[in-house]
């Protein structure tokens, strides 16, 4: 299993990424040893998905640390450079959640912020594997399928987590358990994560797939040939509205007419309780390039202009089940209202 | 505004067409003269939209009787002949309908099939028009707004048709009254025909816009970022279910969510009243190529598979008026049954 971002000590102490803009093409690592490195890693997607954006952030703290001491910066300058790692994407809460988790720790110095990171690093990954096994659970029991047909949206796997996956995950875990039958990947435009990285590692695990434009979805849904849709999340807020990669909500409408499960897979730190409704989510919009290039090689007329959301809402009443580590709540059943209170005190 | 299809006497009588896989780059024409170079065009997608395709079967009976008179064919080739135009693409019934609309008068000659083909084409200029309309005035009542802001998918305008567009006519027709606001166009993947030739066509008409993502549709529509989602149709059967584009089916349910209308617009030449319901409907395959490379640069993992649907269907339930240039029917309102008898009669 590829690892998407880790701390190395040598020879500079640094972060290491792979570099997700090359893939499936090309494997190449950028060793992180700068605030400025790290946000334009970041903002162009070399790093990306949620739960590693916990891990980026986190770490991030201790290479801002350590840049500051190497430049001799003042406290407040310290500061800023901490706000940037935060600040550098507004719409994933675990980038945010990642930098708080360690920056109280910022007096206790360096060695401890370092320690409480790879504590975050490390907890994700359990908590991947336990949502997965939980969220693998509550599909088999609500579809009462021997195998169960899958759709899943942009890349949720190794590559977005610290390890193992989320709604990537969970398709593992059946894929382990004998249950899982054929995946339906999105492409994913305009990154085409679903085609480039999420078949990456489908294809890795040996596991049955095929890619299909993001417009197909809906239909694969109607037709019948799928039994769950599981995606993950970027920021779920506290009535169970979920921000997720564009295109999401599409299938989660598709999935109520169908009346199959649509499912939601995260770690708890994607909880967002401070967030009443998905309205209050700030949707990050992104270059109009992405959608007007394809390759570096225009496709749109010269003049042409784009609206270009990275990530939509899912209201809560269309989500059957979010998965986190912690346990599974059902919003559509249950309403939305306090959702996570039984969670909260795990 | 740009001739998709026309018939030219000179040199040799041919089709000719504009080679829409080259647009917005190069405006490269063909002159079609066999059948082989017309199912080429057709299954290659330089000519596309069902009333185009409805134009290119007429004209095409006239191509294949010229060429079976230059080639001494039987009349059991020349019969198998009209049938590879007619079958050249399964799912768009326009295609056949052209074909079958001149087939009968073959034993009279070929100059007798021609001037029955070039009145599909006019008439099919003449619905158009007609069925904008039709269909502007249908949308104002419905929204009862100042200016409508629309969504629409694929392409639908002159490039699909003989003249003026379907659903592209509804928009520029709104567009002339001084009641149009912004339009958002889908780049509808795999192929790009929104990014690459309905923003082309809205562009040469001085038509504000904005590409986006078929994913971002249906969040945008349930922002309130539009009042109306405006597509063509492929296939209208008995029952109202409507075959269109791949990622169709999307907005509709993203309208119905919303509560805006959501509006298919054809020619009447494009209601297959012999097919009761939407299951009915042979949907095309097409290559997974189409998916797995951008531009002839693979994307996905060299192993992928694809899968690559051309159309989906959308339930009539969920289609609020289908615009035609005989009247407006409303699917969702009337439940399906007799929807197109006073049509028919017109």
């Amino acid at each position: 299993m590829v690892v998407a971002i880790e701390w190395r000590r040598k020879p500079t102490p640094h972060i290491r990424l792979i570099d997700q803009t090359l893939l499936p093409g090309t494997e190449t690592y950028l060793e992180i040893t700068t605030v400025s490195e790290l946000v334009d890693a970041i903002q162009s997607l070399a790093v990306r998905g949620a739960p590693a954006l916990g891990a980026a952030g986190a770490l991030g703290v201790v290479v801002a640390m350590n840049q500051g001491e190497r430049e001799g910066w003042s406290p407040e300058e310290l500061e800023r450079n901490v706000d940037r790692v935060r600040d550098a994407r507004p719409t994933a809460v675990n980038l945010m959640w990642g930098v708080n988790e360690v920056r109280g720790a910022m007096p206790e110095g360096v060695d401890r912020v370092l320690e409480l990171a790879l504590q975050v690093v490390e907890e994700d990954g359990a908590a991947n594997r336990e949502l997965s096994r939980l969220g693998a659970d509550w599909i088999l029991e609500a579809t009462g399928k021997e195998t169960v047909r899958v759709v899943t949206h942009c890349n949720t796997g190794a590559l977005a987590t610290t390890a193992w996956g989320t709604a990537y995950g969970i398709i593992h875990e059946l894929h382990e358990r004998g249950k899982l039958g054929l995946v339906y990947a999105d492409e994913t435009r305009p990154l085409l994560q679903g085609a480039r990285l999420t078949s990456w590692e489908l294809t890795q695990d040996g596991i049955e797939h095929v890619i299909q434009a993001d417009g197909a979805a809906s239909s694969t849904i109607l037709r019948g040939m799928v039994d769950v849709a599981i995606i993950g999340a970027d920021r779920i807020v506290a009535n169970g509205d979920t921000a997720n990669k564009v295109g999401s909500v599409a299938l989660a409408l598709a999935c109520e007419r169908a009346g199959i499960p649509f499912v939601v897979a995260a770690p708890f730190s994607t909880v967002d309780r401070e967030t009443a409704t998905g309205d209050d989510i700030h949707i990050e919009e992104r270059s109009a390039l992405e959608v007007l290039e394809l390759g570096g090689v225009r496709t749109a007329p010269a003049t042409a202009d784009a609206f270009n959301p990275a990530f939509d809402v899912t209201p809560h009443d269309l989500i059957s089940a979010i998965v986190t580590e912690r346990g599974v709540v059902e919003p559509a059943r249950s309403g939305g209202g306090a959702l996570f209170a039984d969670l909260v005190s795990h």
